[in-house]
């Protein structure tokens, strides 16, 4: 136990969780994942080690999981039913309540550099469509055209999961982490994966902060915004009490408000952080349907990396530059 | 005080708040206001008395208060700054935590309609722009022309905002309650009027739900989204804690949780729901600019209208049929 003076700067990020396990992964993909992992967050922790304000370091890290086509978020997004892509992203700074957050953007490389930039800008708080792109334009972020967030292997996973739909004579579903088929093109089988990414920061200063960013859910509805843009359900930062950025089913954690149950019982009930995540990971979402996961990191970098499916691809930093990432439920965190 | 084997099923609403003053008023005014209250308290009521669930009772009660033009939501609602309109609502039903929410429609007559059939379709609980509408449509509920919702007061206050800003030299901004300058035309000054419609109901079941409703802020962003369909922020219900909807600057009731706070405070503190919603708008989102107030329902039936801005149009009724309303901030609740 540390005092509140007493603090260590860490970064946490999250890959998504879903239905992960050593039966599914080759050795190679697993590594590829891991190094994926230990990568972003070398790259993250360079900021935090330089002094950056939590929410930069948060949404860097976020960045570099978006650019990663490994991850469902920026590129390697999953596709609609429509075979679009539409993303969503938050970015939310403890010490103020500040935060911004973007659903339904198709044109902007990096939606959490968007979502920054709206919290920086002091009016909306929240903006969707094509307006949040015209923001995000003006702004100065980078635009890249639709298919951009396109790969190869996002595009299979599309077509098996709507050719296994009709086969099944089911509706073609949003959310399809039940399906039993493999797709051979993709390392994982990410239908059963939620696709989300997220990092939780508290920086050298004490700030907390958090970040989520996601490509949604292969063949979902298009227009269909899950938890991560939303406030209190898939992401939350509050100074001196926690911040937390969620991946998993989305409908469950916007209905159990997952991110801010978490913040509620830590800062109204003294709960540690690992008392409060595992609370709502295995005792509040799981009745809602809420399989997935989160990670929270608390005012004196308490981490807590916790999930109720088979895996959450997850990782921390501290001030040492020591990058543990770990994938499975019964995977020790481990340098790559 | 009640037990929890005691409740008195009631329906709260409210027809949003801000600088609401008696001066700005005048009496026919203010007595078409609270007819307007009374007759949606009547009309709600009708189904509460006949042991309806509480979901549907609340979503009544906001449909109706769509249907009049004197309050923002549905007929009546305001214009954003490219005198389009843009609605959000969302729907919570206490007994499961189901909910669902829509926002950026513009052809759905009765968006919480919307988001009662979004709720019961048991799939997305979030659906934003042409993709909500289209659900809507499919769902049957009744489509209009954009130009369904205009009015010319509310034309008329658009374009008297757009020339104060223009004459000020300001851009044009999205939350302009500041504005000094009065629209003939407007009842009310209803650019100070924070524009969300809302109900909370206890209905005869002990069951809690809580509905909101809102056309937005004149002159606001396209792409904007507020708090009301925002779960946690804006709206929220749990069985045996709370329902609450709100109204008020957006941006601070999502950056201070503000539905979900009151409701982790009455379960997690065991706050009465007095004590609960006066912490949040007194104490919590003052800092964060949280001009506004809220509705609020107890499992007992212990009802809060509680705000920090000069008047919000507010009323209950219980199953004896009588219905109380009020505007200003020492006014009594009375028979209309």
């Amino acid at each position: 136990m540390t005092t509140s003076t007493s603090f260590r700067p860490v970064i946490a990020i999250h890959g998504g969780a879903g239905t992960i396990t050593r039966a599914s992964i080759t050795p190679a993909q697993q590594q590829a994942y891991r190094e994926a992992l230990r990568d972003v967050l070398h790259g993250a922790q360079q900021k935090l080690a330089a002094g950056a304000p939590a929410e930069e370091v948060a949404v860097e890290a976020v960045r570099l999981l978006e650019e990663c086509p490994l991850f469902n978020a920026g590129r390697g997004a999953v596709f609609t039913a429509d075979a679009t892509h539409e993303m969503d992203a938050c970015v939310m700074r403890g010490r103020d309540l500040a935060c911004g957050s973007l659903a339904g953007v198709s044109t902007v490389r990096n939606p959490v550099r968007a979502a920054l930039a709206l919290m920086a800008a002091g009016g909306p708080v929240f903006m969707i469509g094509e307006a949040a792109e015209q923001f995000a334009a003006k702004e100065g972020c980078e635009m890249v055209a639709r298919d951009w967030f396109s790969t190869e292997q996002r595009l299979a996973q599309l077509r098996t999961v709507q050719a296994a739909a009709l086969a099944s004579g089911r509706e073609q579903v949003a959310l399809d982490h039940t399906a039993q088929s493999q797709t051979p093109a993709a390392p994982l089988d990410e239908r059963k994966k939620m696709g989300t990414v997220g990092a939780v920061v508290l920086d050298v200063h004490g700030h907390l902060a958090a970040a989520t960013s996601t490509g949604g859910l292969t063949n979902k509805k298009p227009g269909r915004v899950g938890d991560s843009p939303v406030v209190g359900a898939g992401t939350y930062a509050k100074n001196a009490v926690v911040a937390v950025s969620c991946t998993g089913v989305g409908e469950a954690f916007i209905r159990g408000s997952a991110a801010h149950t978490v913040a509620a019982r830590v800062e109204l009930l003294g709960e540690s952080v690992a008392q409060a995540t595992a609370e709502v990971i295995h005792r509040v979402l799981p009745p809602l349907g809420g399989d997935g996961g989160l990670i929270a990191v608390g005012a004196d970098g308490e981490v807590s990396l916790c999930f109720n499916s088979e895996g959450m691809y997850r990782g921390q930093i501290g001030m040492d530059g020591e990058a543990l990432v770990a994938i499975y439920a019964n995977d020790a965190l481990a340098p790559a």
